[in-house]
C-alpha cells in the first residue's frame, strides 16, 4: 500500500460542555497542524498517488472553511464538542467530499482511503481514518 | 477509526545480553519518549476516544513504575533483555491493565486498540500495538 | 555560556485589532508550545544551571495564569495585541519575576539571562530574550 | 504486533515528465529523510524485532546506491517518474531482498512486513508498505 | 531582543568541486527547509516585530527564485560552490533587500538583524545571521 | 556569522548525587542527541564553514568515548554530577581539543566558537557553547 501526506494548519477559538473537560470548558483555542494522508493500492500513470500540488491547495481551501474561527459559533458544529478527534472526522469527510467533486484530479478517484491527523500540541493529536466509499 | 495519542518520556539504565548487542552489553541507558495511542471506531457521548487528561496521568503513572531505574534490577524484567520492542510492549500491557481497572474512566472500556512506541534517539524506534482482548 | 531549556505548552482564544492582521482579526486561538531557556556562565554547586525539576515546576505554574483563557478578556493585556512576540515577553517577565522571588531555589539567583519562544505552529514562532537586571 | 524503525538520509537531482509537475518537470533536487520500519508478530530470542546495528547498516548500504546522484541517469530508473511513493518501493523492493540474502541475520527471516517512509520536507512525506513473501 | 521565524523549504540540484567534497563532486540535490528569523529590540505600534503574513510571503517569493532549479546553471552562482552555508548567506542578502524595497511593509524597517537558516537533512544544517545596514 | 551544525546521539547510565536531583539519584540513564555547531565569520577557499564529512565523523569518535557507557564509573567524571549542562561542557571541550590537533582538517582552524546542545528528552535541553582560544 503506497501513501503521499501532506501538512498545513489551522487555529481556532472553542469551548467544551461537560465535566470531563474540566478548564477546557472556558473559552480557549488550539493551533491544529494537520497531516492529510492518502492511501491507494497502486500507483497512476503519472508515477503518483495524488498531486502533491493540489492535495496541498485543496488541504488549504478546506482548512480555510474553520481558519481563524469560533467555532463555537459555526452553525455545521451545532451541539457537538468540537474534540481534536471529532474535528479530525469532520475533516476527512470534507477532503473525501473534494474527492468526490474532482477537485483533487480524475486521478485522485483511485485513492482508496484518507487519513486525517491534527496535532494540537507537542505531546498530543488525534486522527480518524476512513475508507473513500 | 479514530485514535487519540500522548507522550511523555522515562530514563533508565541496562545492559543487553548476547553478542548480538555489541557494546550496548555494557551497563548503560536511554531516554524513551513514548506516544500512547488509542484506537475506537466510534466515539463516546462527550465526543472523545478517551479523556486526555487522564491519559496523559495514567501514561505518567505507568511510566513512574520504570522510571530513574537500573532495569536489570528490575524483578518484573529478570531473564528478559529489556529492549525498546520489549518495553513497548510491556508498557502496552499495563495501559490494557489500568483500562481494565478504569483509570481512564468507565468510557474508556470503549477503546479497541491501543499502541505503544518508543523514542529511544531521534533515529530509532520501536512499537507494540495490540487489541484489548 | 551555558543554558537550560524546558518546554510546555498553553493554548488560548484571542483576537487582534489592525488591519494588518487580516482574518485574524476574528476571534481564534492558538496553541503555543514555550521553550524557557535559562543562561549562565558558570555552574553552580551541583553542577546545574537550573534545577530542572523546579523550573519545569514554575513554567506550568506560570502558564497555568494565561492557559485555557480568552486573552481578549484578561485584564492584564487590555488595550494590547496578544501577539507571539508580546505573549513572549509577558511569559518572560514573570519568569524573571518568579526567580526574583526565590520559586526557582535560592542558585537560581546566579541566572543571568533569559530566553522564551513561543510556537504557534510548525512553520511560525517568536521569542524574547534579556538579561536578569 | 511489534515494529522497529531506524533512519536515514540521501539526496539525490532528478526530474518528471508531465504537466502535472508544473515546476519540478525542471531539473532538480531533493534530500528524502528515510524511516525503515520491520514487522512482525513475535520477538526473536534475543527479545528483538531486528538487530538495529544490522537493519541501520543496511539502510545505509542500500541508500549509497542511489545518494548523491541524478535518477535522471540511472538505469534502473529508465522511463520512470522516480516521484517519492515510486522512490518508496524501489528502496521496499531492496531492503526485502537484502532480507533475503540474509544481510539482516538469520533472525529477520521471521519479519513479516516492511514499511518505507520518504520524508522530501517537513511538511510532504510519501509512503510503502508491504508483506515479505 | 525580540525575535520572529517563519519556515518554507525549496528544492534544488546542484555539484560541487574540490576533493573535500568527495561523492558530492556528482550533481545531486538537497531540499532546503529555510526559518528565517527577524529580530528588533522594540515592538511596533501593532505589537509586531514584522507582520508574519508578509514576512511568509517575500521568503516563499525569495525562494521562488531558486527553488526546482539546477543551480550549476544559475549565472548568480558562477564559480561558487553553492554549500548551505553559502545559501544561507544568498538568502540572507536577498531579504534584507526585500526590506529595503519595502516588500514586509514600512515597520519592517525597524528589523535590525536577520538570520536565515537551511536544514539540509535531519541531522545537517547550516545558517547566516547579520545586522541591517 | 556563518554556522554549520551536526547531530548525532549516545546512551549512557549514570546517577546524581544531592537531594535537588530527587529520584534521579538512583542508577538511570539516557539517551542525548547531539547537536554539535560551529561558527565563523567568513568562508574557506571551498564556500564551508567546516567540512561537514569530517564534522560528522570527529562528532561520533568524541561520542564513541562515552556511549554505553556508566558515567559514575569513568575516571574522567569522578567527583562531578555529570549533568546534561556538565556533559555539554565536556563534549566542547573534546570537540575543541580535536580542532587543535587537525582533525576536522586545516581550514578547521578558523572556526571561532563552538556550540553544543545535548536534548536529554523532547522536554528539555542543555548547551555550551564558548571561543576557541
Amino acid at each position: 500500500m503506497y501513501t503521499v501526506s501532506v501538512r498545513d494548519h489551522f487555529m481556532i477559538a472553542h469551548s467544551f460542555r461537560g465535566e470531563a473537560f474540566g478548564p477546557a470548558q472556558r473559552l480557549h483555542g488550539a493551533t491544529y497542524v494537520v497531516d492529510l494522508e492518502f492511501q491507494r493500492a497502486a500507483l497512476d500513470a503519472n508515477g503518483m498517488v495524488v498531486d502533491i500540488g493540489l492535495a496541498s491547495e485543496v488541504l488549504k481551501t478546506t482548512l480555510a472553511g474553520v481558519n481563524y474561527r469560533n467555532l463555537d459559533e459555526e452553525p455545521a458544529f451545532k451541539g457537538h464538542n468540537t474534540t481534536t478527534e471529532f474535528l479530525a472526522r469532520e475533516i476527512h469527510a470534507r477532503i473525501v467530499a473534494a474527492i468526490g467533486r474532482g477537485e483533487l484530479g480524475p486521478a485522485a478517484r483511485g485513492v482508496e482511503g484518507v487519513k486525517v491527523t491534527l496535532h494540537e500540541s507537542h505531546v498530543a493529536s488525534a486522527s480518524y481514518a476512513g475508507p473513500i466509499s
